[in-house]
Order: C-alpha cells, then structure tokens, then sequence
C-alpha cells in the first residue's frame, strides 16, 4: 500500500459525486434541492462506503453537500407517494428505515475515518448523518434540527445518533421542540468539532483529512473499530478488550516502524501492515 | 383528543398544587420550607404523575414549586423519627427510597413529556427531580447541589439521574465535595437546558410548553418512550428498536396528517391517533 | 478511625514518592524525564493504589508528578527492547497492557477517591491515568493528548478512560489526529474539573483533598463504588441497585451522627462506621 498514490478521479454520476484525490474520498450529496436521503441518494452513498472497506487508495472519507442544503433528511414526496401502495407504504418505509440504518452502522463501522464538511442545513436524518460521522466540521451558517415531531414524525433513528454525540436535555430540547440550533450551539453540545468560516470550509477539512490520512491505515483501522466496540462494554470488559487490541496493533509492522522512528527521530514509513 | 381543550383547573389540597389549563399541567410542590420529599409529597406528585398517562387533557407537565427552595431532598426529619422504630428505621427507609426510585422513574416514563420549573435551591433529591424531568429552566436565582455527603448519607440515588445529564468528572466534584453550583454552571453541564431572569420563569417554561402542547401527543409519546429505551442499547439493538418505531409512526394518522400538511403548507390538524 | 491522624510520612525510594499527610495520600511519579509508565513505576503505583484499602490513615489519594511532563504514558524503550525477545515482545507487552489495565481500573475500584493533579504534558497512558481518576485539577500549563496514531499505536486503552470522560466526537478528534489540547479545552471537554495557574496548583488540590477528607470515610467508600457500579446499568437496576446502597447508608452510624448533627446544628463526628 506504502505511499497514498495521487489518484484524482471524479465520477459525477448519480445522486452522489464521487472524488478520490491523494488518499481522501470525497463523497458529495448532490440531490438537489435538499439533497433529501432518498433511496437512490442512500444507495449511492451507501455504495461510496463501501467501495472504501477494502480499497487501499482512500484514506480517508468526506461526506459534503452541494447547494444551500446539507441534507434535509428523508424524502417525504418519496415516501407519501407510497402512501397508494396496497399496504399503505409500509412495505417502502421498512425498506427506507432498514436502508438508512445500515447506511448510519455502516459510516460508524467503516474502518476509514469519515468527516462530515457541513454548511447550511442538516435536519432530521441529515442531522443523523452528522452525528454519525467521526468527526464533523461547519460553517458559522450551518444550522442543525431534528423537527419530526413538527410533522407527526418522531426523529426517532436521528436521535440513535444524536444522542450518543449530545447530552440527554440537550438533546431533548431539540427533539421535543423541533427547533433549530446554530453552528456554534452545535459545537457547545458536542455535534461538530469545529466551526470555520464559510470560505475556508473545504480547507479545513482537508488539512483534518490530510492529517488524518498521514497516519498508518492500519493503525486508524484498529482504532477507530475498537473505539465504538469498547463505547458499549462496561469498564472491565473494555480494558480486556482494548488490552488485546494493543498487543496485536504492538505487534504489527507499522507500529514496530511507527515507535521505531519516534524513538529515532525520524518519519515513519507505513506500510499498513 | 382533538384540540387542546381550554380546561382551568387548580387542585390546591395537599403537598402538591395542581393546575391544568390548555393542556399544561402544572405540579407545584407546596411543601414549605424546603418542599422536603416527604412520603405525602411524593405519594401526592406520584398521583400527579400518574394521572397524566391516560389523560387527553394533558399535553405537558411542568414542575415547579412554591417558596424560596425548589426542593430540598428526602424529609430528613421524618426519616429520623423513624430511627426509634423496632428496626430502627430500616422498613420505613426502604418505602421512602422505593417511593422515590418510582416516582423518579415515572417522570422518565410518563407519556408526556415533563419540564422542571426551577428556582432557589435544587438539592439531594431535589436535584435528582430536575435531572429526571426531560426538559429544565432555571432562573440566575437557582441553585444545584448533591451534598448528602456533608450529613454522612451519599446521594446514591440521585446520582443515577444526575449521571445521566452530567459528565463524570462533573457529576462526582459535585458527589464528593458536595458543593453547590449556579445555574450557569448547571446549564455549562447539561443539567438545566435554560437560565433565565426570575421574572421570566414562568413565562419562558409556558412559552416551552405550548410549543410542545402543539405537536401531536401520540408522536411526542412514541419519541420520549423510544429515546429513553434507545439510551440504554447498543447501537446495532438501537436502530432494529428504532427503525421499527420509525415505521408504525409513519403507519399513524398523525404522521400522515403531519407531512401532508408539510408538503401542502398547511397546518396539521392533529388527532392523536 | 475517628479525627484524621496527623500522620506525616515520607517514603522516597522507587519511582513513585510517597507522601502521608493530614489523610491526604500524595502519589508522585517520579521517573525522569517522561514519568513513563515503566513496569517499575506501574508497580509502585499499583502498590500506592493497593495499600490504601484498608488504611484507615488514608481519607484521599493525589496523584501528582514532579518535573515538566505529567506523563507521557508507556516506556516505548522498554518495549521496544523487548522486541528482540524469541516471542517479539509478545508476552512482556500483554505484562504491560495487563499491568496499566489492572492499574487504571484500580484507580476507579479504589474506595478512596484519587484526584489527579496534572501540570505539564499528560500524553497516551498519561491522559488515561487523568481520566481514570475521580477528579482532576490542572494548571494553565498542563497539555493532553492521545497521540499513539502518530507512532502506529493507536491509543487504545487510553481511550476507554478518555471516552468516558469526553464526548464522541471530541475523544475521535484527539484520537484521531493526535493533536495536543490545552488545559482551557480539557475542562470544556470534561476531562479536568479545574484550571488553576501553576503557583497554586497544589494549595487548590490540597483543598479540595482537604474537603473531601473532612467527610465520612465509610459515606465516601458507599458513594464512590455505587457511583461506578450504576453508571454501568439500566435506569430501572441503577434505582434498585442504588436504593438497597441509600437504606444501607442510612442504617450506618455516620450517617445517624451526620443527619443529627445537621437537625441539631452541630458538626458531625465520624467514626467510619
């Protein structure tokens, strides 16, 4: 694997653009104009997460939007049009439901690092996507809700990850009101890590990626996996398990190299093994 | 259901005053000087509580209570009179703790979402009822504090609730010193969602719960019964519980009122079915 | 055990300085330059840790350091020397994982509660041992990172202590990049209680140690271990757990004195029992 490899291919098809350049995978929403998570947006998001698993050019992942809207959530035109179906659309809202929870699972499970770049609105099962990404970075006109209680709708999936980012009467507020917090609120409640001005948004987020992607591959994927593995265990159980976990990433190439150079005072070459 | 009928109702018996008008009732703790949770206040909120579950008329509760103290914890001189008991206290200790351990817990599963109305002094229990609301506002008057530790009797059980809105290190400086913190500090810790000036109190805790008296009731049921099952799964048992949610919600009358009336720009008539 | 005995006792030999004081226990990492976690200062650590049990002389334990660096967490020279073994190191790093697992949890385990006191840098396991204790105080100059990605080791068991300290997204941030945080940001985060400037970094500790020293030994050891014990459950057995350790306070003599001597307006006497 050695060096990321400066790959630069974009492929502008579909709901989702696709962007690989110097080890980081950006993945655009580009279903205008709320960039609703309809199937084929989900599909092909779901699609671009996947393709990562075992794709030893992407480093890191970017999830970003076009337009004015991050993501508005799911789309209700979609899922009322079912509303005809002989069963009443339950059929297509399990489909939506099982669609989006392993869309959700599979971002936290990825073993490359995703990163939410989010400017203008995140509502909803967008909101989810944000909370659902490793890290999160917005602009100062980002605004973030979770409003399904406004149309007969609990965000009940969004507050799966909402709440495991934000705490219980914050996250409260704004399931039972609805309403919308900024930028700033969001970083105080612990859904972004960092709010940038709307101009140097992607740069930012490059400098975290590019950080992010200097790292050993293997070395981020036996993290990040042990991070949310350990997150659901009690404490004993979470050191067994985190115990082992070191002894196999102390035996690997990369931390022989890793610790090898620090103590060297020289780079570190990964081979992500 | 229907609209929120226009009832104006006070009960001013007992410990605890009782007032409902347009859908909010309003529990006052009238236990003075300390609104100390005696076995009569508890039995009397418990009876509060547990009226609203299958009650139509009432859409959200608000607790609040009269005097300079919010509510000082458990009766400790009732519990000491007790002491002269054949076991020395022990029965009576245990009905007071069950009394409290259910009330608490019937706050965290009522129907209806629940908003502590807080000013003066929160402590022990009383720290733990604001903790266990859903929702709190507190005036720059308020104040938060687990000091059983100062009187040999460590707040065990309100730690429970104060845990679960409080970081750890948080949760124990306040545990282990038992000293008090403001209201600011209290908001900066996720314990309180508000700090406003007293003269607003009521006001703004109205303005909350209208906002939510607003939304269907069946959904604000669904949500708050699901976020606090939610909380305590893992991620994967989370989104199977909650997707399932998703769906029977979307299955209601009020959801399909709810986003039609979204997509139509109208308002939604809620029937709460 | 009545009055805190005036014991002052100093034992220097080894990595770890110990100091008796007033019931304040000071545990001093005293391993140039790094403070790093050797087998040896793991050890002597462990045996502070251990006697303090069953000393009643010992009411609170700090954890301090001396020099510029707090501690920068695992000897990777010892390791690596290891590396070299016919295993390759193998077995001497599952003695070390087992050995810091065993202490950290010790730590939390422990029935007096251990409050870090942290100026300088506190990297890797160093960061752990901060967030496994019950309080942390840190000076203006105080750092922390989890910077094991830098060196191919992901920081694996630190973060069990971090993520239960620090929210998600902020643990993956310092996880994930390695980057350092200041002092300001660690109390934001949750993972220190305060921050003091260096000049009064051990009168403030002292202080605190003071206070929580002044308490009921017996009251201390009950809240502590409940207090871990519940987070680990569901709402429903955090209350029954809790509730049996409250009517159990409540039977104990300090608890009998404690509440007395607040009705009668009196100091209290404890006797530990």
């Amino acid at each position: 694997m050695a060096e990321i490899v400066a790959i630069r291919q974009t492929v502008a098809e579909g709901p989702v653009a696709v962007h690989l350049e110097q080890g980081i995978l950006r993945l655009t929403l580009s279903n205008p104009p709320a960039n609703a998570l309809s199937i084929a947006l989900m599909a092909a998001l779901q699609a671009g997460i996947d393709r990562v698993r075992d794709d030893a050019s992407v480093r890191v992942v970017v999830i970003a939007a076009g337009g004015k809207v991050f993501c508005a959530g799911h789309d209700l035109k979609e899922m009322t049009a079912h509303r005809t179906d002989p069963d009443r659309g339950r059929a297509f809202f399990e489909k939506t439901m099982a669609a989006c929870a392993t869309l959700m699972q599979s971002i936290v499970r990825c073993p490359k690092p995703v990163i939410a770049e989010v400017d203008g609105v995140a509502t909803a099962a967008g909101c989810q996507l944000v909370a659902s990404c490793d890290l999160a970075i917005a602009t100062d006109h980002a605004t973030f809700a979770t409003p399904g209680v406004n149309i007969g709708l609990f965000c009940s999936t969004p507050m799966v990850a909402l709440s495991r980012n934000v705490s219980r009467k914050q996250a409260m507020e704004m399931l039972l009101t609805g309403e919308t917090i900024d930028a700033a609120t969001a970083r105080e409640f612990g859904l972004v890590n960092r709010v940038v001005p709307r101009e140097y948004l992607t740069q930012v987020v490059t400098k975290y990626a590019q950080t992010i992607a200097s790292k050993s591959p293997l070395t981020l994927k036996i993290g990040k996996e042990a991070f949310y593995q350990q997150a659901e265990m009690g404490l004993a159980e979470a050191y067994d398990h985190t115990a082992r976990v070191m002894v196999e990433n102390m035996m690997a190439r990369d931390a022989e190299e890793g610790i090898g150079a620090f103590i060297g005072k020289r780079e570190p070459k990964w081979t992500g093994e």
